[in-house]
């Protein structure tokens, strides 16, 4: 009736699914096509509109929060983040979305023939690029689910919901930007089904090396996707790293004490540095991001036509984790992370997470760290490049290139902040809360479906 | 040049000192006589003072918030928390602690003759029963150590703040008392010592075992030794139990996920239910606890003289781990509890955890559950029942009887909110930031140094 920590097949049998590049019940090349047909089925419209024309949605009068009538869903409210104290305290002030409600980011897994296969949703949100892509099984808010929306219900919910419907493979507690979320998590879980699980139009069933496929496409695997894929548990193998966990988890602890990082809420109504014009919120520097509204017409959401607040970011992110081979093991240079809305002081991100054109006014030693090394990588180094958006129900237009690039002439003792650790290492974190953020998980589901081999 | 995630050895060393109940350098016998010493050597004096006697403290004149006037320590703030939302919504107002830096707790370890010994400190805290306990090699707020008490240098500190001083064995974030302490948390940490350490006045090398023998009795080991012990890593075994780990986080996932805990720091002056008094700002119907004000004179501290509020509860506590054995294993019933000043909404805290004083007028199915089945157990289940205090720092006469009970009779499928796992799985977790809350903490330092030996 005893049982091991963790199941010992588990991880050959994960790692088998990253290996198959093609599936029992879908070609890998047929998943573009299912796609566009899933997008005309439904016939999406996302239209940009003035603030004031958000329907539910208003300015508060006296704090200037942006909020929905019922009080549910989020609102947008000012946050003054102030770091250190003294000659080398710092502030700033920016819009920040307020979501309490822990949401559920769940993929079904079933086994066909000895592999595992995930259950993978084409889900429109109005933010994305090309509006529909593949997402998890279920990705949704706690109004979601108990039906704020008076909308449909959430297929497969019951499956992450009700103990006992499946086998739970992975469950823990991930943070969301932390630049735009304040204290965001949601659960990602990965659940084994045991029994049949009937198929719904825009679902399908691929392997984790299919997925890995579709991963080096632009634009086709959502960031719940994503994040949830990265906590699938694959082998350990012999474990060896520059550190041990043990100094691993002792430099982020210190990286956690040493930032003094405080967050408070204030009204977003006279956010210094920020306005609010007829289409936006935005900074009068045209910097960082603007808070826009649009209207959403479509069939396969819970309703059929809605408007909403939306971050959007001014330009491309880059996004890039610098590898290097140590005593023949690949590792990635991790970045202990401040973001005003982390829950605690800093995450774990990867090495370069920057939207160049914030810092396009910048110069030497300004510049911010190894960020002209990324962007002027030799195309030889680098190992994988391709765009991802965020998450689509949030960020409008908010996109990123992915990176990793090959950086062997940084040494072994990188500047404060940043440390040396394998895949492997962080992985094995994401079986706990809010070590890594969101941006580095995309990263890391590279590695885990095989999108990328590191050399 | 690369290194395994853990050092295999150190468990089974660890292990070894649990089992050394005499140390190379100081008898067991001896420390009660050595502790008396030191307390005659520092004649220590703490007296109750009227609340407009504190000196450099006082209330603001707009929010009635306690605070020193150089802004530093910590200030007593209002806290309103409020958990769920419709007809389940509860809502109650309390003082808190605002202290957000993040202090170091740390025991400097040294190997004798192929058993690590620990060094401890004799340390007067004015809110101690007997004022002085065995105390960690270093307990320092970050003020202490950067002298904001314009007082004696810390010793030990460099061990614990200049990486390379000496090998970390753990190093977490873990949280104080959620009950009084808004988001605190501190660095635990154990670091061993490869040269000579000198060894000043109020400190002693013991073993493991020799602090387990001295946890047998009341009020010697205190809070903060306890819970930088409980990190100690221990030898996993086979690590069988009723749940598996994923099983385990699962459940605690789903736990910080359904309890939607808001909690907003709000005056302290004007607090609905709560007065200011002459000596105390208590409840109008005196429950739960004060917050009142002590004069403090000594020798060992590093300033001779000061004075500060301290929180005072109104009773003893008391903290209960039920145990039984499953397949032949024992296990521990843990319980997700909700404490308004934690980081994330629950912590797994011992099964039970009351001031029974709070709960005299209760009676039948609204009675704390299995409070009663541990205050009337019969004496051939009691594993372990001995008093310990809370921080001395910060706390008045905060005392709990802490016991082991054995509850065979409990069902392997406890109420929603429970859960039955081995002592190595909780202790596993240690090595991560804000799972088990201080007073579990206490507890598992029990097992880890051979204080209790369950059946």
């Amino acid at each position: 009736m005893l049982k091991p920590p963790v199941d010992p097949d588990l991880p050959h049998r994960v790692a088998r699914s990253a290996a198959a590049t093609e599936g029992a019940v879908t070609r890998t090349a047929d998943v573009a096509d299912w796609l566009d047909e899933r997008r005309r089925a439904h016939r999406f419209e996302v239209e940009r509109i003035p603030l004031a024309d958000l329907d539910g949605w208003s300015f508060d009068e006296a704090t200037g929060n942006l909020g929905h009538r019922t009080g549910r869903f989020f609102t947008v409210e000012g946050l003054r983040v102030t770091t250190g104290e003294g000659p080398s305290r710092h502030r700033w002030h920016q819009p920040i979305i307020e979501q309490p409600e822990v949401g559920i980011l769940g993929i079904l897994v079933k086994d066909f023939g000895g592999v595992p296969h995930f259950l993978m949703q084409a889900k429109m949100e109005p933010g994305n690029r090309d509006l529909l892509q593949l997402s998890p099984t279920v990705q949704a808010t706690r109004s979601n689910y108990t039906k704020a929306h008076k909308g449909a219900d959430v297929k497969y919910i019951e499956y992450f919901t009700e103990p006992g419907r499946g086998r739970v493979l992975a469950d823990s507690l991930q943070s969301e930007h932390g630049s735009w979320f304040l204290r965001k998590s949601n659960r990602n879980i990965l659940v084994e089904a045991t029994g049949d699980v009937p198929v719904h139009d825009d679902f399908v069933w691929l392997t984790l090396g299919q997925i890995g496929t579709l991963l080096r496409r632009d634009n086709v695997v959502n960031m719940d996707a994503r994040t949830v894929l990265s906590c699938a548990p694959l082998p350990d193998g012999d474990g060896l790293a520059l550190h041990s966990d043990t100094e691993l988890l002792s430099w982020f602890t210190a990286e956690r004490s040493r930032h003094d990082v405080r967050a408070e809420r204030v009204p977003l109504g006279g956010l210094p540095g920020w306005t609010r014009g007829e289409w936006a919120v935005e900074r009068e520097d045209g910097r960082y991001f603007g808070v826009v509204g649009v209207a959403v017409r479509a069939g396969s959401r819970e309703v059929a036509r809605w408007t909403q607040p939306l971050f959007e970011p001014k330009g491309l992110g880059v996004t890039a984790f610098l590898t290097r081979r140590i005593g023949g093991v690949p590792h990635l240079l991790a970045h202990a992370r401040v973001e005003g809305g982390f829950a605690d002081t800093v995450e774990l991100g990867p090495t370069v997470q920057y939207t160049p054109a914030n810092y396009a006014h910048l110069a030497g030693p300004d510049r911010p760290p190894f960020l002209d090394l990324v962007l002027g990588a030799d195309p030889r180094r680098i190992r994988y490049d391709t765009v991802h958006s965020e998450e689509g129900g949030r960020f409008l237009n908010a996109e990123s290139r992915y990176l990793f690039v090959e950086a062997d002439e940084v040494p072994l003792d990188p500047p404060p902040g940043y440390l040396w650790a394998t895949p492997r290492q962080l992985t094995r974190l994401l079986r706990h809360n809010h070590y890594l953020n969101v941006q580095a998980r995309t990263l890391l589901s590279c590695l885990t479906s095989g999108a990328v081999r590191l050399r």
